[in-house]
């Protein structure tokens, strides 16, 4: 830990955040719901969906891309599906009740489905499929987003890094928590290179004529410009490594929760007016549950699921060292959790990749070494 | 086109099949379903899973891998769910019925998922869920598959290719029909590069030791003998490039698949008896059906859809060249039809690819060059 650190609590900082939100005009439900999301991503480690947003959230309330009060109105639905307009609202609040609305449906006809529209910033997409998990179902949740995705062979950033996330709930293992973006990484990661004054790999991002290129500085200065450019799909530049099933993913990401529910899609999210003045993102989120025991015993279910994870750490266990296996054990499947102790220093949590964000001992799943974390105190409901 | 090879009619070939499957003991409406299902891959230049699969089905149903006539039971059912056992039948049969069902659920409640288990190998992914494109729905389908994709960091190959398909209606465009193994490769594009003597890109397998390799024989030869090694999930090898995030997927598939359904999950398909003797592979899939104007009307989903096909070919017109252009746009959205005529040579249809199986030209969707083929007869229903 650096010493020029500061460290704030997660109460503190959800308080803190509470606090910024109602003073903009939102009311109090809101603005917990909200900021337990931002909070949540920063104790998971995906700090570039935590607090550091807050300041867009609070340019959009200001500006009128987010509307404070928002009408969150149910257009159509039937007993499994529902559409929603979220009234141009904050994203977290309105999907927070599109899926519950898609568990309820789940735990009524055997699964449900609820789309929304007219939405903004959700945070991470794992928040929403995670709620799943203590209804004993599995959860999906999708959104597209602002357009820095460059189709295979394109030039010019068309299409979010639409996230995937799904969650399934096992008994003595860790559920399965799967939360990613659909192209190979995030603006973030490049911002960490640029701090660090790195190249980026290849394969991660195009410069404004659409060719690979490991400057990360040009790409991010194209993104302020709009000059070309952009990320690359899950699977890299060009057809070498197959890139064209990130791009098909990410358009696959769009159609479900932006054609789907009449939201702006591709690159016509975040519009503006002709002289220049933001309006309303109108992004589209889809949220999915499936009753575990509309298929099948749910103990059966959870026993298999701990089946998996075995054969999951075996297969790591011959090939890996413990820090690579934890490290990607975890990072794809420990998210789900976000309360554990560290066993050497005693702190409240460890980030996604399995460290402790006290010490930075790493956590370990694998049966030969001592596991490093234990469960901590149950989360609040 | 060689001149060395056979041309035969999808009528022909379908027949032929039909025969085989019957001589075996498989009833004619379930050897037309098998057949179709066949010869429709490899109309749509998915050779890997088309007729040349007939042997395997052969030798599944001489030596009890695959039973002839099954007994497909529905175990559970919701409004809008069901799990059916498909009797260790073909999977083609049963998965048909299964996506029927999905659909018919979806048109009464909004949506419908069924899972099926004991099942075998069904074909290409996206013939179900194209099933799903008449009704006005979305449909989705997976499978779970022989273990032949390492995870990432791992040694042994614990995974199927795990394929995902998703397709949508659109009205003057093509349907969306995304149909794509979550690894990197099929195990049958290393048998091209084999035959041609070439080295494989990094990124696609591994050696028995877990490390990237780009001998093509030696990866083949290893699969074989179960030595170790196999195919990269989407992304390829280790963090570079995010293939954990296609491991990530490939786990989804088998848990929506295998684990919420009671199939055999992971590595543990295609189980044998003590003595080495193969026992039904006991499969699982998924489908799913999303009825669309559950969400909004169709003809504003399907308008919706053109435009998003709109921004993707303009986004690629401005930096591609045609082929790069027609090359994947027809190989992520242009698979849903099969049916076209060249304008050139007249012959009935195009492969997944966008070239005409006749004459090598080539199809465009680019508005400012002629396009190379239009709409043949409708299919049959």
């Amino acid at each position: 830990m650096d010493k020029a650190e500061i460290r704030v609590s997660a109460e503190d900082l959800t308080n803190f955040c509470l606090r910024v939100f109602q003073k903009l005009g939102v009311s109090e439900q809101d603005a917990r719901i909200t900021s337990e999301v931002l909070v949540m991503a920063d104790l998971r480690g995906i700090e570039s969906h935590g607090v550091a947003r807050l300041r867009r959230y609070v340019d959009g309330l200001r500006n009128g891309v987010m509307v404070a009060k928002p009408e969150i109105t149910t257009l159509r639905e039937t007993p499994a599906t529902a559409l929603i307009d979220a009234g141009a609202g904050l994203g977290q609040p309105a999907s927070r009740q599109a899926m519950q609305q898609a568990i309820q449906k789940a735990i009524e006809v055997g699964v449900g489905f609820v789309s929304l529209r007219n939405s903004n910033h959700y945070g991470i997409a794992g928040y929403y499929a995670m709620m799943a998990l203590e209804h004993d179902c599995i959860g999906m949740s999708m959104t597209n987003s602002d357009a820095l995705v460059v189709p295979t062979f394109g030039r010019d950033a068309m299409l979010g890094t639409n996230p995937i996330a799904v969650a399934a709930p096992a008994n003595k293992e860790l559920p399965f928590v799967l939360d990613m973006a659909t192209s190979t990484v995030s603006r973030g990661k490049l911002e960490v290179y640029e701090r660090q004054g790195k190249p980026v790999p290849m394969g991660w991002a195009t410069d404004e004529r659409g060719l690979g290129t490991d400057d990360a500085h040009r790409v991010l200065e194209n993104f302020s410009k709009r000059a070309g450019g952009g990320l690359l799909p899950l699977g890299g530049e060009g057809e070498l490594l197959t890139g064209y099933k990130g791009y098909g993913l990410a358009l696959l990401v769009d159609v479900l929760c932006a054609v789907l529910s009449g939201a702006a899609y591709a690159n016509l999210v975040y519009p503006k007016t002709p002289d220049g003045k933001p309006m309303p993102a109108n992004l589209g989120h889809f949220f999915g549950a499936w009753r575990v025991d509309a298929f099948r015993p749910v103990d059966d279910f959870k026993v298999a699921m701990c089946g998996l994870h075995l054969v999951g750490v075996l297969c790591f266990i011959v090939s890996t060292t413990t820090v690579q296996l934890s490290k990607h054990w975890s990072g794809i499947l420990a998210r789900a959790k976000t309360s554990y102790v560290c066993q050497q220093c005693g702190a409240q949590h460890v980030n996604w990749s399995g460290k402790c964000a006290g010490c930075g001992a790493c956590a370990s799943v694998c049966p030969e070494k001592a596991i490093s974390f234990k469960e901590g105190d149950k989360q609040k409901e």
